[in-house]
């Protein structure tokens, strides 16, 4: 899934080039080519990689992924979040393989521990391919975090092959801080990283079931899906389906999901604090993504500037500094939550063009 | 005189493009067309002025003086100060003219009243054609500024027409804050703001007397003055004289200097302070150039930016923010004497393109 505009990085993530196509560790790949490789390297054939993306950046997909088929490129014509977007990518696949296990991740996220990501993922195919059931990667959380989705968990009522997979007993949206503390101390509860595993046949299921005006508006397009009245049928299709999560159209409702808890060494990289946590630091705790970043009496800061700019930083401690093109944000680090409003207000004031 | 580089504002001001070419206040103007339309409009005929520069800012002379014509740019190979530029100019005056009264002012500094600006050079003239004399304008000290030089005045021993023209007792180089301090209470010294009033044929008298090797290289080019051979002489006579001041090389020296003082409304705009105590604030005292800047939480910054660059900036107190082209300057308003240091290690470490 690559079809989100990223605002919370503005300005280094624009709507024209958002966050999965950036590299914002600085470390030569975006985080779309990370996903990808991710995958290509040890879970699937490449050729079985599909990336959904809005149709606006399927030049930045291919550009970015250049030995991708262009038939593995699913363009949304409008952004309706994750159900649609997974239940077109599932449907073209049942096509395919009806057998066929998928895993459905975004593409934006940060995942440190390769080889136990590996390993989690593969367990998940193996009961999503002995069961009817939907698999989610849970994390165990590691502070109160207001900003993600938590998901209890009870001991399965068989005994697993991988202890590590649990049922799911409920799904929350973003608490408050309260309950967060409160699901911490717990000890049940784990992060939604948003990534799952079923068999296409599970997925469209529980679809069929929960949330049958989209599936069936996605399953009437099989005669259309792979031949040239695709683009056509689809721009249709999205014009009437409804703005739904997979976790709230299916996950919550879902009796038979189960989640695999996983230190996979995982972060949505949602927010600067947790950009910055990932990044290199100088022995000033700078982190600078930019070649020529000339620092003075600095620390604490996040430097991300193109590679052909010079700039010469003295005196700041704990600010964000992002330049993009045509774009300058300097920022203290603990008021990074007013990024929004000012990109509601440049918006506003200055036009679409600058966000 | 337009030759200078300019390093305190960088990078506003660049080797390519220094701060007399710049409009360094936001007006619409750079600081070399408010000082040519400063002569232009009220002191003599356009045609009569000469700019001296760099070979290297001939175009954009050009191009910021429209009206000007090819032959009243002169332009120097090297930079040697204000003397061999004076001495230059006043050669090929002198060849046109031996009777003309010249004022000789540097392209870079500020004059915020115009009409008493008029008024004092009208007066320096008036001396000028009437006696041997070498007039400078002089500014009441407002501060123990170590940064200028200071003329001691004596009344004059003869009773002036003009009672702001005094005779010059001494002049003094940057002196330190100690001397400063005395200077401004004794009151008796005046700024030297650098802007020079004489006849030609006094000024060559003087230099002929003062600074004869570097006369005599200028006056030998009267025959190539205005022929092709002009620039090959120039680029030869560049090269054999010394880099050397006029108050140096003559105004020190000579017995018959005198300086008006005169509130003028001068700046130098040497330093961000000055150029910012000249600036437009807004209501939490930001000076901004640049029309896409939008401050919040920010107080007493300086941000001078391209147009088209939209800025957001939160939580900076008393910083300078400066970007030009490939380069972004963060600094405290407070370590503006800083900005040289960083210069030099830019040059050092990343090359003279970024100078």
């Amino acid at each position: 899934m690559a079809g989100g505009v990223g605002s919370r990085f503005w300005p280094m993530s624009r709507s024209v080039h958002p966050k999965q196509f950036i590299d914002v560790l600085g470390i030569g790949k975006s985080l779309l080519q990370q996903t990808y490789e991710r995958y290509a390297n040890h879970i699937c054939p490449p050729e079985n990689i599909l990336v959904v993306t809005h149709a606006s950046y399927k030049e930045l997909v291919k550009k970015q992924l250049p030995g991708i088929a262009d038939e593995n490129i699913l363009c949304e014509p409008l952004r309706k979040n994750t159900a649609p977007c997974i239940a077109y990518a599932s449907y073209k696949i049942a096509r395919k393989d009806p057998k066929a296990i998928v895993a459905v991740a975004p593409s934006d996220h940060l995942i440190l521990k390769e080889k136990t990501f590996e390993k989690a993922i593969k367990a998940c195919f193996e009961k999503a391919t002995a069961e009817n059931c939907l698999l989610t990667i849970g994390i165990r959380p590691m502070r109160p975090d207001t900003g993600y989705g938590y998901i209890q968990y009870v001991e399965s009522p068989v005994k697993e092959k991988d202890p590590r997979i649990k049922k799911v007993k409920t799904f929350t949206e973003k608490p408050d801080l309260e309950m967060a503390k409160f699901f911490l101390q717990s000890g049940d509860f784990l992060w939604n990283s948003g990534i799952f595993v079923w068999s296409v046949a599970s997925i469209i299921k529980a679809m069929e079931k929960y949330m049958p005006e989209e599936a069936t508006l996605f399953r009437n397009g099989k005669d259309a899906y792979d031949t040239p009245a695709e683009k056509q049928y689809i721009e249709k299709v999205y014009e009437q389906c409804k703005n739904i999560s997979i976790d709230y159209g299916v996950m919550e409702k879902a009796d038979n999901a189960y989640v695999r808890s996983s230190a996979i060494g995982w972060s949505d990289l949602g927010t600067w604090g947790s950009l910055y946590q990932h990044m290199e630091k100088d022995k000033d705790m700078n982190a600078v993504v930019g070649k020529n970043v000339m620092l003075y009496q600095s620390k604490g800061c996040i430097v991300h500037v193109p590679k052909n700019k010079l700039v010469v930083m003295e005196g700041l401690e704990d600010y964000i500094v992002v330049e993009s093109e045509d774009i300058l944000l300097i920022c203290k680090k603990q008021d990074e939550q007013q990024i929004r409003n000012f990109v509601n207000e440049v918006k506003a004031r200055k036009g679409e063009k600058f966000v």
